[in-house]
């Protein structure tokens, strides 16, 4: 009997991962966290997240659950995760949920961020954590374009299909704030939505930054909409820019 | 015939290298540096810096020179440089000097940060920039202790000798200013001197932290500057938290 039910905020770095979610190929967050879970646990419990993380993109806050049949003492059990788990992932938080608390399904809204460093030497330490963009950024035109994106909309110009063939069967999400923020050497595009469809960040953090350039009319963007095809929106970013900020349940 | 000098200002993140100076085991930046700069410039330059920092130490401002028969395109030279250096080591700035000039000798004054991570949970974005403190620090204790040290001492207690054997002939320097500052999730000490003995840093954040957790008293600072060795004062803090920031001239 699972009688027990724990919410994680977990961060990391997501540089040498292959993701979040437990893959043939290379290791993921989730196995990590799993492996070292089921040594200190009596018995081997599975980690749901709110979702899954790319290869190389980090989390601030990234979201999970588990259950226990027994009660656990979160204090120690926090220590001893992060004594036990590498530097790159960190546990910030855990705390007792109800048993229908579920990292996927209950969250109401989620926040990513995307780090640009527009200046022309990139910081060294930022190296794999904000993308290098070389060409023109018109900061204007990317703010006008980002706000376009703001609201109810579907969104499968900027989805990709997470099996191959496999399209997301309802893609109407709401974008609820799509703000770009000056920082240290670039900005920051904060995204928040109820929800996001695969690699949805990245593709229009490539879009925008085609529109920054003056290679896409910000009229452009309100038409890629309407239109439900992923083949007209730009390119995606690289994954080592973008954080999954937060998790709102 | 060397009648240009240049000035170069350099940013590295020092986790994979073995320090500054070329060392006959693992990889050097002033290597790295050197053999980057051969495939550009007609030449073999030898580049000479303003001091070596240690394996695993970081440098927001590493200053170095060189001299070239030629004059040289600074602008094209630093965009060329920055694109074959590995993404951790990175060409801030470059400038003409005097033929004079010297990154060792006409520097004038050094400043030094050590970052420290007193929080509970390290972020694990700052695991390889910050030394997580899992005991008490008493930050009043730590600003006094930091305190006793600045101005005009014989600093041979905090100083390891650079080749077994031998010691520094004169260990005297103005240590000007010592401060504590919070940051996110601990504290940044900055040290500013005319000049910094081998492993001087490091061996005074090792100390200062020794009184901040209650185990070496505040009057036993002026002790140790007294007492001219090395054996007394505390042990060396890892290189990952330390940052050389500064060089001026």
């Amino acid at each position: 009997m699972l009688k027990f039910a724990y919410k994680l905020i977990i961060a990391y770095d997501g540089t040498h991962y292959s993701g979040w979610q437990v893959q043939p190929n290379g290791i993921s967050i989730q196995e990590t966290l799993q492996n070292v879970m089921k040594t200190i646990l009596p018995f081997a419990p599975q980690v749901t997240g709110s979702g899954r993380t790319d290869a190389g993109v980090h989390a601030l806050g990234q979201v999970a659950h588990f259950h226990s049949p027994t009660e656990i003492d979160l204090h120690r059990f926090q220590h001893s995760l992060n004594a036990l788990l590498p530097p790159d992932i960190r546990i910030l938080q855990i705390e007792p949920v109800s048993l229908d608390f579920h990292a996927r399904y209950s969250a109401v809204k989620k926040t990513y961020h995307y780090h640009l460093w527009l200046d022309r030497v990139q910081n060294p330490f930022q190296r794999a954590y904000s993308l290098h963009v070389r060409h023109r950024v018109d900061l204007s035109l990317l703010r006008e374009a980002a706000a376009q994106l703001v609201g109810e909309h579907d969104f499968t110009s900027f989805a990709n299909s997470a099996t191959e063939g496999s399209a997301a069967h309802d893609a109407v999400r709401t974008l609820f704030r799509a703000d770009v923020l000056e920082q240290e050497g670039g900005v920051r595009i904060e995204l928040e939505a109820n929800g996001f469809l695969y690699k949805m960040v990245r593709n229009i953090v490539g879009t925008l930054l085609e529109v920054a350039a003056g290679k896409r009319d910000v009229s452009n963007i309100a038409h890629l909409l309407q239109a439900r095809d992923r083949r007209l929106a730009g390119t995606a970013v690289e994954p080592k820019g973008l954080f999954l900020a937060q998790v709102d349940y």
